[in-house]
């Protein structure tokens, strides 16, 4: 198995940090000299004098920070450890050229790749000299004894090897989107539904020491990137299997919480097994649901049509009466609903579910598209907001998409702010990227630096650092039901903070996404640089 | 060193327990089939079929407990980790009649005991053919690169050897009390204060890894007789660095909850150290202060003399301005007080404080000795009595101390329990024997069996069993404040149990002190037998 037992860190009976610029918390900003760790937990918080004192007296070391920065650790309130894992593990073929560039780069990666399953993602036809689509005969040349699956750019179109078509059952699938020659043999191209079927096969056929490799790189990823605490939303059962395996074996170097998707949810609950279960590193604490699609694909649901596109408002994956059903027996369980609505109409829907359930605080994720008569009833209800900042910059088309005229309802992080509605900071990883100083910088910057259009018409709702701080550290363990343990640097509280190179309510936002992590601690262990 | 690190032990992703009589609690007495574990945590309780499915969903393994009886963890509330592993690592002299065969079991022991100070006890110069006491000499035969310490059966007196005099700077110590011969030369023979002193010098001569070896052995002795979680009453700084020493290594196999010296206290709060630090497996939770002595030693403070010493009502040994004061500050620190109290006027002195204090759940050690008026005030300030069944069994001869007049108010716990006085059990090991199955048959049979004259007198106190496992358990998780992680099997609180060989609520009183304990599990791992 390629993960392996993690070194056991000899740490300290007391350990001390002297000597730095803590901020304990954002919002207030407070600011200490010097911490104490003993065990897993904050054990003091002030002078370095007295941080020496208590070392000095019960055992321990002290680390002279030297002036450094050190911050609570960041909690991604909403990403995918298992995709974002299998993104690390697979071959970029953006900007290939030929055919043979691309049979060159497979093979070697190939060779290196620790995992069954060859992954690649970004050709483009259009770049190959060979003016033509590659096809499963060109990648059995490259790789045939293992089986190999690569995403076009645009990711609805993809080629497999004859092994990975032969896996997957591919050549059974009789469907237009499997491509095929004149002989009717399929030719390794997939696309659209085709595509997406073939990768859910493509995950669900490798070995679990695969799955775990890839996640256990991922959350490695996010330690190195200073996230100490991740949320993922919508895990499957395969995900979940490998994330309770390296729990178990004590290998995950950060705290993992879990939304199950439905289907997950729809085959636990039968067990009878009661949530929230798990412990400080890993617990299942909720369900996450779909109510509508993306802006992007049109398929937000919106309560008016789309500006470029005026005979669609979107659709509704989960019809009201599901979502109510679905939801108040999650609810009485003691889950947490994280309910995906990114359109106002999926908003409305949401909050009507939300507003007669007995518990408080379930979520919303995106909520991309907020209506202000819609911020009064998220003041009354009180939905955590699982907001992604760097859509800012990712989704540069959304003007043209919603029109200027309700442009001010997207991503409106500084109103819910001012309003007092609880907002989370997340990612979405792998679809924006993993780094929290890039999601900072975005909900600070607001895309000012990039020229994005929506900068111009939202630009006062930015959000100054401290609170984007605070929103991505005390506000994502608000999120997770764990304000009480995680967020903050105090005493009682999970040791999970990180060392950084300069001090970012000082740095200009331009520089907000240059900061970086020295070192992250989870549970008063280093994690990252791994010891 | 002699501690060895753990083996990591490898648990599985979900481990079920079926097919049992598993205790979930015992007040109500509550019964479930099987119940899950994830992580360190309870997962789910309720039937066989249930876990069954469980584990196959989310993977792990399933352990059949073929009807054997499951119940929470015992928690020792007040005990003494270090005493009672230097008593396990120590070598009993009892029964021993010569001075030649003590010096032969003496040369034995030091070749085979682990540390490096040889401790001994219960030697009798009385029983010796010899009929002299042994010297220093006599020591030094057997062994003279060891420093050598071996108290009397009585403990007021103690033999050295020439090494151990020399370290202690024994023959310097101008004391009646240090034995001298003729020529004014220190024979190594100690009594009463000076015995007392060299003991102490002992222990803080001790290296650090003998301290460690010895808390792990009680450690270990203690999970196999079921004791999942301890509290280590007026714990001294060395015994303190040894915890932490222990703990930062991952090597405590339960857990433990420290209340510190008043001597200790005094050190820390000038550190500014927040309380309470440290974490679920070890964690400083409190102070502990004196207010009298014994029953036995006619030191308990008492409102009237005692029955057989007509002109003595015990000592007071904390003044009630320097009670008041410490347990203000200690209060307001965020600790718990766990205020020493056997006699009568010592509770009315230690209620009068906490009367006054704004935190409720502070702690009276052993509350021997209660008049009627007193309940009534202790239900109205609700501390909890932190009390020794065993205490029936070994003051036999406490009628006598007290007279028939007032014997109904001694170790009256089943009126404390009537009244709703919270109420924790413990064993003040190893003054009381560790074994948690001994003190619940003496809380259940009240000395019945041994002929005890309290019995006579009180045998309405008598418990009856599921009360004493219930104060076992959940009563001594409410006397450290933590009834929501600890002392019962329910979802969502750490996984402590324990698997025994009988069911306790079926068996004859008589057999209480006969059930043994088969496995035993903190954190949900198994902790005995060692895997």
């Amino acid at each position: 198995m390629p993960v392996q037992q993690k070194t056991k860190q000899c740490v300290s009976m007391v350990r001390g940090f002297t000597n730095g610029r803590v901020y304990t918390s954002f919002a207030p900003v407070r600011v200490a000299e010097a911490f104490a760790v003993a065990g897993n937990r904050i054990a003091y918080v002030g002078e370095s004098r007295a941080v020496e004192k208590i070392v000095s007296i019960l055992g321990g070391d002290v680390v002279d920070l030297r002036g450094r920065v050190v911050l609570p650790g960041f909690i991604d309130a909403h990403m995918h450890l298992l995709s974002l894992g299998i993104q690390l593990n697979s071959l970029d073929l953006r900007g290939v050229t030929s055919i043979e560039e691309l049979k060159r780069v497979l093979k070697e990666f190939a060779l290196r790749c620790g995992v069954r399953w060859v992954v690649g993602r970004g050709w483009d036809q259009e770049l190959f000299k060979e003016k033509r689509f590659p096809t499963r005969w060109d990648l059995d040349e490259a790789v045939s004894s293992k089986p190999v699956y690569l995403s076009r750019v645009c990711g609805h179109m993809a080629v497999l090897n004859s092994l990975a078509m032969k896996i997957l059952r591919l050549e059974e699938l009789l469907n237009s989107n499997v491509l095929r020659d004149d002989m009717g043999i399929a030719i390794g191209l997939v696309r659209e539904s085709a595509a997406f079927t073939a990768w859910e096969r493509v995950v669900s056929e490798m070995p679990l020491e695969d799955l775990e490799k890839s996640i256990l790189d991922a959350a490695k990823h996010l330690a190195s990137l200073g996230v100490t605490a991740v949320d993922v939303a919508g895990c499957s059962l395969e995900e979940l299997k490998a994330l309770l395996s390296l729990w178990s074996k004590g290998l995950l170097p950060i705290r993992v919480r879990v939304h199950v998707s439905l289907e997950v949810f729809n085959v636990l609950k039968k067990t009878g097994i009661t949530f929230q279960f798990g412990d400080e590193f890993l617990k299942v604490i909720g369900v996450k649901l779909f109510i509508d699609g993306s802006l992007g694909a049109r398929t937000a649901w919106l309560s008016k049509p789309y500006a470029d596109d005026p005979s669609n408002t979107g659709v509704c994956v989960t019809p009201p009466s599901t979502l109510e059903a679905v939801a108040r027996e999650a609810d009485s369980m003691g889950l947490q609903l994280a309910v995906h609505a990114i359109g106002d109409k999926a908003l409305d829907a949401a909050l009507a579910v939300y507003s007669r359930l007995s518990r408080k605080r379930h979520r919303i994720e995106h909520a991309s598209l907020v209506r202000d008569d819609q911020l009064e009833l998220l003041e009354k209800v009180k939905p955590v907001l699982v907001v992604q900042p760097h859509f800012v910059i990712g989704d540069w088309w959304v003007v043209g998409r919603v029109s200027v005229e309700r442009v001010r309802l997207v991503y409106r992080f500084r109103d819910f702010v001012d309003r007092g509605i609880p907002v989370a900071f997340s990612t979405d990883a792998p679809v924006e990227p993993a780094n929290p100083w890039e999601t900072i910088y975005a909900a600070v910057a607001r895309g000012m630096y990039e020229g994005v259009q929506l900068y111009s018409y939202t630009q006062d709702q930015a959000l100054p650092a401290n609170i984007a701080l605070h929103l991505y550290t005390h506000g994502s363990a608000y999120a997770l039901g764990e304000e009480e343990l995680l967020g903050s640097i105090d005493v009682g509280k999970l040791a999970d903070f990180i060392i950084i190179d300069r001090d970012p309510l000082e740095v200009e936002p331009r520089d907000l996404k240059n900061v970086r992590v020295l070192e992250t601690y989870v549970s008063g262990k280093r994690v990252w640089p791994e010891p």
